[in-house]
Parts: structure tokens; C-alpha cells; sequence
């Protein structure tokens, strides 16, 4: 398998990208790596170029640059190249820590959809804190700023098709994020969705879900339109980070005794740390598409470059992306 | 001024209401009491009945019932009969923790809208955990799952009304909840709300605010639709609920150092859980209509209560709704 590297996306780009590579190609020999973005600074931390090749360009897309305009006009720029790649077949897979509204532009433009998904959806998996299962899939976090019913409908089809493929669930519970739990609750688009998921033979519906209960492991998969899904994601970064923050203060400002206390506690706390670290468990993928494009924080170190590749090469071994074709294929030929 | 008081909402009452209001009673000479629900448990706590009067009803909403039906068909409900006493002019300002439906439907139904406002909206103070201020207010989390953008302009100046009147806040910052902070941002919805919000001269409106920035304190008002407010306030609940049980496993499972670090640290983390039970900044009000309506957690202790009702107190002392009355009809008058 052939995965193409946008090397110059990311805060840290291309260090922390080009090291998260090099660890990963120690590691797996069934990858090849294509690194897309200015040859000598990608050198300058290539340890070892082991199926690591450079392609060289000198433009990039910025953090701040307009989504689509850049895509279409930075013709050269180091994601748009990567994605082309994949495009025309030579690599399978597309991978940056950049601009993600860049990354979704190229995503739809240059990879394309899959025959059947209306819009593809952006999902993340999050570590759950006190539930029974370990992790949980949250989709779209903001593809879809607007979203239809149809296309929820659609987000549930994949993740569960994910959370089988990838992390072995064999029958994903698929949660309808709402305001409450009853059938008639929520918005006119939640409503419709409800009725939607209800009918979906391709997945395991359980009914709606609140964001209470997001992080306790309630679904295996929970849909919903981007822009709530954003402001969940968000509010769940913020929170955990705010509460870290305060506990760091508490023990601080609270005399000798809570700071011998916070010594005492260090490695549990740092354990707390590490559940919020979601980087952990891979970048958000873009789903739909009719190859892997996985985008991971534009904060990223190489740890979790390392670990978002790994994650690709599960997606890539596990032929997801080609049993989700299959499906909606199938499904356009017998509505057709 | 007078207080009309559903005695018989909420998962403990009707003992932790009578509580409360024996507490508030004891401390506000200006304020008289109407406790409406069954006076022979009403009886059973109250303790001193000065500045108190007790309606007897035997009928209530439960928690699970239907909201508008049942403020349409149980007349003699505690809730409806406090809501017709404030309508009839009896009673100045509405109390409950019962369900959050039915009361915002006794106040839509029975108290009545402002003039000019389409929507009333349901606004919650949430402290803030790291920010220069101690608390903003979140606007809607609830009351109306769909809202369209003159709705959300309206919410900003209402919020921003209660704001300077009891918070004491001379220009409150708002900030409209969106997936990004540029302009260009957001869903059809508010796309549109930030442009009426830049022409509103009634307040100060300081743009787009991610949802990852409102604990740090971002914005003094922050306002979004019924649905989006509502999934963040549940999951900054849930988040917060979650990582406090998660600091209390970490000490109970990383053996006697850890516990023993706990036990330092003790005074430090319950502080942790004070600045999370946000009922110590009062309940939600539902802004926009003839009289305060108030809420709060039907799981209110007797301090929750106590305290919810020294904000009503605030509220009624402030004026705000008379000046948010003068404003919106001053609005229709020069419209029409």
C-alpha cells in the first residue's frame, strides 16, 4: 500500500511529519511513503529513507488560506499534488496535519465521492471516560455545516461500516445525537433523520443519544449534522482542557499540602492527560470518498503522525472503503 | 414583590423547594411567597411560614408528561395555577424545577411573549473556569430546537439586557457560537445571524466565538439556536461529570500514594466541583416573555433553590423586563 504525505501541513510541518514517518516506516514494511513538499527541508529531518520517497514542490497551502480558492488555484501546492496521486491511482491513501478545510476541498474535488454518498463526513473517534467500551466515533465534525436527513442517514452507514472494519465492533450501536432521548424529540432535521435511521437495514439504530452521555460510551456511533457536531467536539476539547488546567491551578494555589498531594498524584493525572490525548487513537478520517483521507490535528508531533498512519493502514488493509463502494453501488442499482 | 412557586416540581420536592424558600424568606424581608401543590406535604417541611402562602392543589405535571399537553389539559396543575397567578398579575415572577417543557410552555401560553419578540429563549449562566470573568451566559439551550437568525439577533439583546441588570456588566461582550471565528463562517443560519447582529446597535458584538473558548470566558453573552446551545451545555455537563469521576478513579486506583495525595488535596478538588454546579449562579431564565420564568435542575437541593430565588429577586429589583418591554415596543412603534 502507497500512502501520499502532505510534508508541508501542520504546525510542526515538516519535522514532526517527516518523523512520524520515519518511525512508521521502521516499523511497517508493507508501506510506501510518499512525502509531498520541499525536498531540502524534508532531508533535513529524513533519517532514514527507507520506502520514503520525496516529491519535490515548493508551494504550500497556508493555515489560513480559502479553503476551495486554494485548492483550485495552488495547482502545485503539496496537498494538492497528494491528492492527485491518489486520484489517478498512484497512491491509496491521503494524509495531512494542514488547512482542514483544504484537506475536505481536496477531498471532495480531487479524490471524489463515492457513487451514492451525497456528502461525504468527517468523523472522529474519542476515547469514552467511564463507559464500557474504550472509544467511540462522533461524525461529521464538520464537514456539513448544513446537512440533510439523507445525508445523516449516510454518515451512520459509513461509521458503522468503520467501526466494524476498524475497530471490530461486530454490531456498532448507532446513536442519533439530539436533545433528548424520546422519538419525537429535536430539530426538523433530526426528526426526519430519526425516521431515516429507523429504516436503515444496514445498521444497528439504538435512538437518540444526548451529549450527556457522549463520553460514557452510550454508542459505538453517533451521527450528526457538522455544525453540532463541531460545537460538541470543540466543547469537549475545551472543557477537558479548562479542567486540567484548573486542577493544575487547585494544586498550586491550595499551599505546601496540595502541591505534596499533586506530587503524589502525578502519574495518575498524567494518566488523565493521556485519555484526552485522542490523537492517539488516529486522525479524523473523511468518509465517503472513494479513498482514506485522514486529516489529524494541525498540532500534531510525531507520536501521533505514527499513530494516524497505523491508522491508515488499518483502513487500507481492511478494505472498508471498498465494501462501502460495493454498498452504495448496490443500492443506486436497485433504486435505479 | 411576590413570587408564585410550583412546589411540586423537580425530583425533590416538594421538600427541597419549601426548604429553599424558608431559607429565602428567613433572609429577604421584601419578597412574599406562593407555594402552590398539596398543602398537607407542603406542611410537612415548612417550618416557618413567614412571608408564605400556600395555594392547595392536587394536581401536577410529571416529569415524563407531554409539555403542551399537559399545560393545556391539567388546569389545576401547581405549574399552570403559578403560571395563571403571574398572567393575572397576582404574582410577579414564575418558579419551578419541574419539567422544562411544560414550564416553558405555561410561559409561552399562559404568562405571554413580549411584544416583538418572536421566540423567547432559555438562557443559563454557566461559570467560566479560566477566563478575567466569573461567569457568561448561554442563550439558547433549549426552548427552541429551530430557530431562525432574528431569533438569535433577539436572544443577543435580551441577553445583553439581563447581563448589564444583573450582572452588573456595562457592555457585555456577545459572541455568536460558530465553527469558526471568521466572518465567512458557519451554517445558513448563522451566516445570516452574524450580519443582523453587526447592525444591532443595541449591543456590543464582539463576533463569531468557538465553542472551545466559552469556559475561558470569550464572551459575556454567547448565543446560538435551541438545538446547538442545548447539545453544548449537556456536553459540558458531561464532560465535566466525567472527568471528575475520572480524577476520583485515578485516586482510588493508584494505591495508598495516590490516595494519600487525594486526601492533600481534598479542600482543592471540592472547590473543582463548586466552580461546576453552575445552580450557585442561579437557574435558567426563559427571557423574553411578560415576567421572569425561571428554572432550575429538577435534582435542585434547598441551596440551589435559595439561590435561584435571590436571582429572581435580582431579576424583579433590576427592572430588566420592564426596560426590555420599553425596547422592543419602541422597536414596533418606529417599524410600524
Amino acid at each position: 500500500m502507497k500512502i501520499a504525505i502532505d510534508a508541508m501541513g501542520g504546525d510542526h510541518a515538516p519535522k514532526a511529519i517527516v518523523e512520524g514517518v520515519v518511525l512508521a516506516a521502521k516499523e511497517f514494511d508493507d508501506i510506501e511513503f510518499e512525502l509531498y513538499g520541499k525536498e531540502s527541508m524534508i532531508r533535513e529531518h529524513l533519517t532514514d529513507e527507507k520506502h520514503i520517497t520525496i516529491v519535490h514542490t515548493d508551494e504550500k497551502i497556508e493555515s489560513d488560506d480559502d479553503p476551495v480558492r486554494s485548492v483550485r488555484r495552488k495547482k502545485e501546492a503539496s496537498m494538492v499534488l497528494a491528492a492527485r496521486a491518489v486520484k489517478e491511482g498512484r497512491a491509496d491513501a491521503l494524509f495531512s496535519a494542514g488547512n482542514t478545510g483544504a484537506l475536505l476541498a481536496s477531498g471532495l474535488l480531487i479524490v471524489g465521492r463515492i457513487k451514492g454518498i451525497d456528502r461525504p463526513g468527517l468523523m472522529v473517534t474519542l476515547p469514552t471516560l467511564n463507559g464500557n467500551v474504550s472509544s467511540f466515533n462522533l461524525m461529521d465534525v464538520g464537514a456539513n455545516a448544513d446537512c440533510k436527513p439523507a445525508n445523516i442517514n449516510q454518515f451512520a452507514t459509513l461509521g458503522s461500516y468503520y467501526a466494524q472494519a476498524i475497530q471490530g465492533v461486530s454490531k456498532p450501536r448507532v446513536g442519533l445525537l439530539n436533545n433528548g432521548t424520546e422519538e419525537n424529540k429535536g430539530n426538523e432535521v433530526t426528526k426526519q433523520a430519526f425516521q431515516l435511521l429507523k429504516e436503515n437495514q444496514e445498521i444497528h439504530f439504538i435512538g437518540n443519544v444526548e451529549a450527556r452521555e457522549l463520553l460514557n460510551g452510550v454508542a459505538d456511533v453517533v451521527v450528526t449534522d457538522g455544525f453540532t457536531g463541531n460545537a460538541v467536539l470543540k466543547t469537549i476539547e475545551g472543557t477537558a482542557l479548562n479542567m486540567v488546567s484548573l486542577i493544575k491551578k487547585t494544586i498550586m494555589e491550595n499551599g505546601m499540602k496540595a502541591k505534596f498531594g499533586g506530587l503524589l498524584l502525578k502519574d495518575g493525572l498524567s494518566d488523565l492527560k493521556d485519555v484526552l490525548d485522542y490523537s492517539k487513537h488516529g486522525g479524523s478520517v473523511l468518509l465517503g470518498l472513494k479513498a482514506p483521507v485522514v486529516k489529524t490535528h494541525g498540532s500534531a508531533e510525531k507520536e501521533a503522525i505514527y499513530h494516524t498512519i497505523k491508522q491508515i493502514r488499518n483502513i487500507l488493509a481492511s478494505n472498508v472503503v471498498t465494501d462501502v463502494v460495493h454498498y452504495f453501488e448496490h443500492q443506486a442499482t436497485e433504486k435505479g
